[in-house]
């Protein structure tokens, strides 16, 4: 084979963890705390509205169409912004609707950053960012946060850390994998900070549907209209991670370039899963008001309390921060680690136990000696099997 | 707002029409000879599939998978390519699914390529690889082909071409804007070529399927497997654009990179679209068989038959190579542009007729006093309505 020009391109271990898992025939006895994939199917109304529309229309159900996405589904999120977070975008010229968030964030880093730019990320944050930024060379500036504070981040850190070559920071609240919950007060003080020391402000907003307590602050609501950029996406509010549809906004001109390198990558976003989003949206978002109320948050909510009832019964020592939104607690679990690190500790949890964590490394210098549980997987009986196979592992291995 | 990295960033003028008909109200009074969108739907057999699955298993359906994408999938496209084109891949390390061809063009050049590299592509050739290539900074050696030659590929001239920083050739067979079918002694000097000059050959098979005579020709059966890289879609073959799902084959060291790079920029590709090709291609490739020469082949065929009859009817100076597949018919109109250029032309049919053609000069330097007419969008009696327009137009102006 002739050589290539890229070179040393990690893949995630959640990614690795897909592809095992697809081929894996005996699936039902592996109890997965790993990948944060939703466990519930979307909507009924709107796979039933998909079906209805591939009857009526199939040619127009599987066209191609503009690379912003169709003006009727960006409109119809232009008015679910007004609507849930008071903030007013233009859905012509303001929005771009992408392949899932991954493509959002790829695709803002990349209309962004140049080489050798900076980033400031809180440490732990999501594992994908950093293979995506390593790719594109943007460097990283990690600003810590501890589950002691319940992983907020603290404002006079973040300042005293931004040094030239930053231009951006990054906000994720409700967090992956810790799942906090931004404060408002922190919230107004990164637009503020974002302001005074001209940088761009991204926030990636994946989880704001997925809350149990507090409330979700869009961050323009402090102002920042003009350098905040913002990825978003459909698979966790809608449970159809698979459909792959997400979408970046921000001002005008960032989009337009936003919408040129989109052309360029995927041409444009799919069909089906804008129908599906149509669907979600309409009639002042009622599908999406009633299955999030009703199904989504009750369900994740009594798997989260479940977690956490787990944690005090079978693993007491790790020191947890009850997740506010998202999917995930991040435990310090120092006290269990003296014989074997995170990744040891999974790796033979998975052999001996067939439980699934994911080792704490891979989200930030700072998640040494942690790991990441989701809850949103498995329902309650097998969260309690999984966690007391947990015990029993640590009782057979005298941790 | 604060500054961007990136700048000059064109869209092609595909994509600013389709966003423009998108938002078009009397989008029936305008014939289309324009974007190549299939007209017809999928296969029935594909939609009904998914819907059932839909409500089988509505969750499994909408969910993640891996980033290759599913093994039965990829199982199912190197039976076809066995089958039908006599090529063996291993479908767990050789392929990869990506977000329609554009994607798995993107990904292969980025793999491939570092900037500053050149590429060796035959002129006029599609319109949307010169964007592609120029965000990635990647040169283009254009060899000429012309409307007399069916605008075959001359080897000597593509020979002479190769300079020191050339590091792939690209074949597109059937060819866009062409039509241009090659024929087997040149996709085997082409093979020999890059064996000899230590070139990648990267071929783009979109429109394999599309054929009305001849034998489309894989590269591999003339040897190459080292060095070829295969970018591919089920957008034409399936009607099914708006799934997004394309997928590239090549050296498993290869698609490892290109795997990698995936994940960083859209994850992984969909499920219902996948779902829709696993029907497509079950049992030795049943639906899609029929499909195509019971439907597509027939309907399409008729269609550039019209064409080719009013060509000689209503634009008898018109210079035609008569297209062996794909969707177009990419005249020599020089006779008639003694007035106006090609880009005067269009802008001003469209005005004044509503019907739509491509300037040349977007398929490249030979694209000079060429149209691009798509004969995939309208049938025979929308054809012949648009070349009446077209004649009157030109009496009108006297052209």
């Amino acid at each position: 084979m002739l050589d290539v020009a890229v070179q040393h391109l990690p893949v995630s271990p959640v990614r690795k963890l897909s592809e095992m898992l697809e081929r894996c025939a005996e699936k039902h006895k592996i109890i997965s705390f790993g990948g944060g994939a939703p466990s519930l199917a979307p909507p009924k109304e709107v796979l039933d509205f998909l079906c209805d529309e591939f009857k009526k229309e199939p040619h127009a159900a599987s066209s191609y169409g503009s690379t912003r996405g169709m003006p009727r589904v960006r409109e119809l999120i232009a008015e679910l912004l007004k609507r849930e977070e008071r903030v007013t975008i233009d859905p012509e010229k303001e929005i771009c609707l992408t392949e899932g968030g991954t493509e959002a964030l790829f695709i803002a880093f990349r209309t962004l950053f140049k080489p050798g730019d900076q980033i400031v990320l809180s440490d732990p944050t999501y594992l994908a960012y950093y293979p995506q930024l390593n790719f594109l060379n943007v460097g990283i500036t990690h600003v810590p946060a501890y589950v002691q504070e319940d992983f907020q981040i603290d404002l006079d850190m973040l300042n005293e850390s931004i040094g030239e070559k930053n231009k951006a920071v990054l906000l994720l609240s409700p967090d992956n994998p810790t799942g906090r919950l931004l404060e408002k007060e922190i919230v107004k003080g990164v637009v503020e900070l974002c302001e005074d020391k001209r940088l761009w402000l991204i926030t990636d907003d994946i989880y704001k549907d997925m809350l149990y307590e507090g409330k979700f602050y869009n961050s323009r609501v402090f102002g920042g209209y003009d350098y905040t950029v913002t990825c978003c996406s459909f698979s966790k509010s809608a449970s159809m991670p698979g459909f792959r549809l997400g979408y970046v906004y921000g001002p005008a001109q960032f989009i337009d370039k936003v919408t040129a390198i989109k052309s360029y990558i995927s041409l444009c976003p799919s069909r089906p899963a804008q129908l599906c989003v149509e669907k979600y949206l309409e009639k002042k978002g009622k599908v999406k008001k009633k299955y999030l109320s009703k199904i989504v948050v009750p369900t994740y909510k009594k798997r989260r309390d479940k977690m956490t009832d787990m944690f005090e019964k079978y693993l007491p020592k790790a020191e947890i921060s009850v997740p506010k939104g998202a999917f995930y607690f991040f435990p310090d679990m120092s006290r269990y680690f003296k014989k074997m690190d995170e990744e040891t500790f999974s790796n033979k949890l998975f052999e001996d136990k067939k439980v699934v964590v994911i080792p704490g490394k891979y989200f930030g210098e700072q998640g040494k000696d942690h790991l990441r549980f989701t809850f949103v997987s498995e329902p309650e009986d097998r969260i309690e099997e999984g966690f007391h196979r947990m015990n029993q592992f640590i009782e057979e291995n005298d941790l």
